[in-house]
């Protein structure tokens, strides 16, 4: 039996153990061809088998729409963070972003080097701790794009209305680099989704762009091509050498989606999973603490807090010695966070709550 | 026993099959974590010390200055051809460029978006066959930079003095994707070398940049952040989520040349690979031909053809048949061609010669 830690990692995360055992097994000869995934080239029928295929059941989980392209490029999510104005500006010299936590706040400063960007709505003012009131957000009407961050993995807030987001008469463009996948949403809401792979897709080095086609054409002309979404869109995200491994395993990652019902299947899961956390949190009379407003918690990231700085790390040292791995919280906010992505189990969830009942009551 | 084809693709190309061995072996617990390298942490202790193993492998093999940077980042060589003048003009508004093939054309074509190129020599003339005379290359004093690729993968020309190239009192630049690793190099003779590692590095979506500390520190203002040169080598190379499980490999790949005897002993190793294959080539009466000057042919990219097209294509079919793979000629050019990089063993190069001398018999 291989020894696997319980893996609270926020990325790159915890990969469900059927998909890596299957990748280890096709390691050195995929679907007999005598070569590795890694070993062929991105042109060759097989690998275009593979490519399809992630395509098609990524479309199918998330029921994307035919207008809109799928694209797998690298970069990440702050790749995409000049990759959206490079291409979805179209000729504009405005975007409007809403600001709820490090990640926004990287991608307005990214922006800025291509556009004027107007804060549209900050929750700065509480430490990110919550989503400003939609009713607020002011958004201008000819702004290129509105962008969001739908989940924030460092602060854990999450836009609760993903799924029917609001309408301001511009294209939606959103961040969900750390819950894609865990919800349903309405792709023809957005105008463009991207999100990293290494949450809740695959391993790092691959991020996926979800487009709506009549956006794609009109790229800076300082774009590179590599992240020129027209061009790459021409050429089925073949223009460069994809990370296909990247690929691969974020194929793997879709059929082994599709095997536990899909998304809906999923998002259920994981409404258990962190009422069953948060339920332990807030139950612990103010022992354990998590900052952010209860409408506006993620449900992939959930960030806590002991007394002290002193009590954080011997409960982390605790947890590490239990298998209980990697809940030390992000270092721009200090504290723990448990980061419950598709691929971490009820099992695994209810595990630290143990955990965290027997350390409060051990310092009762 | 896994059934492991003799493989001859351009890339994503073959890796050593103790390299895979391994990564098979660690994928899902790596060194005791209970997790696989691509389910941690990138700023983990555990992951830092790959890093670490893999820069310093990858210095000690090529004899990498101390003012030299590495850095490992996504986009692949296609990538690098924005990044180059994205970073390196410096200000600048002009860069020279030499023609010897489909890679320096795209490296053209794609810094052309961001300052006045200049073509300094071309082989265009006979169709990428050759090297242009150095004595001929017409380099401005004011560019800034000179760019040069040194082995041309598609069209199989490699340039002879790639460990002592010629000094035009600019930085020199090269795009070493298709070599490098494969020949000793004298890194301090440029400015700027960088490779994507798909083909005698690790998988593909990482790029391997090695640059002269005194070139940073003045990226163009429209450069995206992820391959800004600068801010990368400030955050060691950890600004954006890397690759990890690339680097991982590429770090795996640095060990295994270490332990055949490091670059010199590959040198003689793919030296006597290319003499075993031009050998059959030029002993076949024109049965096969090479179109590439014999002084400027690659050691690492062969490329050939019979006949006819259909010769060509019988020649395939048999190849494929004995476990000969991916010897198709790129799209841009037809024919045959038999990439053999690092991993491919001179039993390998020996087994297609083999077959080659016994097709010829049997069209004699």
């Amino acid at each position: 039996m291989v020894h696997r830690a319980i893996n609270f990692s926020a990325g790159p995360a915890a990969l469900p153990d059927e998909v890596l055992k299957q990748a280890q097994a096709e390691l050195l000869d995929f679907r007999g061809t005598g070569m590795g995934v890694m070993e062929m080239s991105h042109r060759g029928e097989v690998f275009m088998a593979v490519a399809a295929e992630a395509e098609n059941d990524l479309r199918e989980l998330l029921a994307i729409p035919a207008n809109y392209k799928i694209l797998f490029l690298q970069g990440g999510g702050i790749g995409e963070f000049a990759a959206v104005p490079l291409n979805l500006l179209r000729g504009g010299a405005k975007a409007d972003y809403v600001n709820t936590g490090t990640w926004s706040t990287k991608g307005i400063t990214e922006a800025r080097k291509y556009c004027e960007v107007r804060v549209a709505a900050s929750a700065e003012d509480r430490h990110f701790t919550y989503v400003p009131d939609v009713a607020a957000w002011q958004v201008r009407s000819d702004a290129a794009y509105l962008h969001i961050c739908t989940n924030e993995t460092i602060h854990g807030v999450e836009m609760p209305f993903t799924a029917a987001p609001p309408d301001f008469g511009v294209p939606l463009v959103s961040d969900m680099s750390s819950h894609i996948l865990s919800r349903t949403i309405d792709v023809s809401r957005y105008g463009c989704i991207y999100a990293g792979a290494q949450k809740n897709i695959g391993p790092s080095g691959l991020v996926l762009v979800i487009v709506r086609e009549d956006l794609l054409g009109k790229p800076h002309p300082h774009c590179p091509s590599f992240i020129d979404y027209s061009l790459q869109a021409k050429n089925g995200w073949m223009f460069n050498t994809p990370n296909t491994w990247g690929v691969y395993l974020a194929g793997l990652v879709f059929k082994w989606l599709k095997a536990q019902g899909g998304v809906a299947a999923m998002e259920k899961h994981n409404i258990a999973k962190a009422a069953l956390l948060y339920g332990a949190i807030d139950a612990s009379g103010s022992f354990y603490q998590c900052p952010v407003a209860r409408a506006d918690r993620s449900r992939m990231n959930v960030p806590f807090r002991l007394g002290s700085d002193a009590l954080d790390a011997e409960f982390l040292q605790g947890a590490e010695a239990l298998g209980l791995s990697q809940l030390r919280g992000h270092r721009a906010v200090g504290g723990l966070r448990a980061s419950i992505y598709n691929a971490m189990s009820i099992d695994g969830v209810a595990a630290l709550v143990n955990y965290m009942q027997a350390f409060r009551q051990r310092h009762a």
